[in-house]
């Protein structure tokens, strides 16, 4: 369809829900002062303003109290791995960009600018953030492909003192951890005794090992398009590799999926790919199966009832839903509540936990996370991000 | 005072009505989507976003319908030159921009972004900005000193096709133009035949000249703290030195501000200098003097009122106040109302005229502008600026 073409209602696909809900864009800027008269303005901007950026000056710690940076985050990306869709570029991003920034205020209260990069180059990516950090109280890294994620990531925590936070890592790592806690619960297991197999090794393959190792968990193999990560292989990137230490390595898990399957405990499935049947057929018995690719999981919940007991997806339309929207709007406000100069390892595992706890004696094998409409949610979340931002030395207030 | 301790109204300046203000800062992001259950999250976010990223990459012009970018601004800052504070940096420069983004919705209906760089070199600002264009469909550059100004518009107006505006230089041009126009129709002059002097040759002043020439101002004399602008001196930057060809060599203007001040028709102060009386007092019969400088114009109007017929200010507490709100929200609207792919010098001429139009048959010594508050400015603003953009060539719709 030609640019110039438009539907009835206006727009290029007028009459297609997605399309109509999506003219004009999701969101807004607005004052929250008023400006109807001299008075209001010459308070709001010159010459009132003046005053308020020399105090600043004098002090920075100013700008927490008279400024909208410390309760603002910058959604990021460069566009490489949108959704599914891959490297879209970063005009094509937008749509998902603001979806989250509209997600941030909706669960979180906090505000979010999208900020879509023309480059995709790490040096420069990390450049740009770093320049832009004094107009944001946060940086949410989202949609970066792997494994440059990790590196850009990485660097901006070392160089910025602001919450810094690649929600396909960590908010997918804090809800998996979240909904495993209690399905080992409701499955008579712990996690240093569970077998866990997770399929993918890109951002949220990784980042679910990591938490899932700080959770205590002991035997994880990992596994990428070439078999399960392990220092027997030498084709691993050097993030790789470093997991490969901490996981296949402890109990020399080595091979293919199909390996690593058979008695199984837990599979968690961030890759994409598509597990048969009869490899699922070969887990252990009271299986749990997390099938979190979208729209399409790795194990669809029909086949993966007939080999497990607890079953969960990332789609809104079956039970269990591993939604990231669980924890980011939370994490990001518990942080800005105490200005937080970072995200740690404790706020993440404290956000798990409290998502985990929200289901209490609900806890049953389609109920092992609360639905991201639970409006005890963000402020459980919040909570527990705040006071483990103080127990752990980051938090500024 | 020490950031622990607050006010009564628990915050360190609490009491005081401007700081009492700001408090949070001034602006907030809101969504402009219901978010209420899972079918609007399954619309706005995935899995049916996926499709509009899929329409936006296979057409990037399908971002001007369904994302929020096309009414959208960046208002970027370097913090280098700040209301009249000077280089006071990013952090504190940020009042300023929250309030410059109020301005431009309140005004213009614009919704703006306000972006404060940890980088003063000018290298680094236009990567930064021609990495950040494919978010916004604007760029409002602000505050950034002079000359480095000059070339991070210039660049960046060659190197994107946005609009990229500074606001410093052309909003102020704008409105002075405007009010001129009506101060010389008032006072029985044409632009041809005015001889006008412009002390200052910083963002403000050279735009302002600029402007005047393309209005048909045949005899400018622009003057610095040297002096006047003439190739006779040695001492120009290369934006004084071509300014100087077209401004003090065409009536072989020079020496000093006192030498040109006698006999001139025009005084426009854009220095923060101060103009003694002896010399305001040499101008032309029926002098019009304009004094921008905030809060001390370079003539105070008591003392300007003595000696010239038509007198304005930067300030809201006296009568004909140029304050460039009363362009740069309605030209980015207008821009973005035919997704303008700059803003050329018939939009920016054609924005003065609008302006200057609406004071009408109410004309007069104390009424050579409107108020900032009058409601028919941001639409006859945007109109005016619309129709010239698609005069230029520029809209692309």
């Amino acid at each position: 369809m030609a640019a110039s073409e438009t539907g009835a209602g206006g727009h290029p696909f007028a009459g297609d829900p997605v399309f109509d809900l999506h003219v004009g864009g999701k969101m807004e800027v607005r004052s929250t002062v008023a400006l109807t008269d001299p008075a209001g303005l010459s308070l709001a901007y010159t010459p009132g303003v003046a005053r308020v950026c020399e105090a600043i000056a004098a002090d920075p710690e100013m700008t927490q109290h008279y400024t909208w940076v410390p309760h603002t985050v910058a959604v990021i990306t460069d566009g490489t791995a949108v959704l599914g869709l891959g490297d879209i570029g970063p005009a094509a991003a937008m749509p998902v960009m603001e979806g989250k920034a509209v997600l941030f205020k909706q669960f979180g209260g906090v505000d979010a600018v999208p900020i879509c990069l023309a480059t995709t180059d790490v040096e420069e990516i990390i450049a740009t953030v770093a320049r832009l950090a004094p107009s944001f109280g946060g940086i949410n890294l989202e949609d970066i492909s792997a494994p440059r994620c990790f590196e850009i990531e990485d660097r901006l925590k070392a160089m910025l003192d602001i919450p810094v936070f690649h929600d396909d890592q960590h908010g997918t790592a804090v809800v998996a951890l979240a909904a495993l806690q209690n399905a080992l619960r409701l499955t008579g297991r712990t996690p240093a005794t569970a077998r866990v197999v997770i399929s993918g090794a890109g951002a949220a393959g990784v980042a679910v090992a990591r938490i899932l190792l700080e959770a205590g968990v002991g035997d994880i193999a990992v596994v990428d398009r070439q078999g399960v990560l392990n220092s027997r292989r030498s084709d691993l990137t050097p993030v790789k590799k470093a997991l490969a230490v901490d996981t296949g390595d402890r109990h020399d898990r080595h091979g293919s999926l199909a390996d690593v399957m058979a008695g199984a405990d837990v599979y968690i499935g961030v890759s994409g790919g598509s597990v048969p049947e009869d490899v699922v057929a070969t887990m252990a018995p009271d299986a749990i199966i997390f099938g979190l690719a979208n729209p399409t999981p790795e194990v669809l919940p029909e086949v993966a009832h007939r080999h497990a007991r607890v079953v969960a997806t990332g789609r809104s339309d079956y039970p269990n839903q591993i939604n990231n929207v669980l924890a980011f709007p939370g994490i990001f406000r518990g942080a800005f509540e105490v200005h937080a100069t970072a995200i740690t390892e404790g706020m993440k595992l404290a956000a798990a936990e409290a998502l985990a706890g929200l289901v209490g004696d609900d806890l049953a094998e389609d109920l092992i996370i609360p639905s991201p409409f639970d409006p005890r949610v963000g402020p459980a979340v919040t909570e527990a991000v705040a006071a483990a931002a103080r127990a752990d030395g980051v938090a500024r207030r």
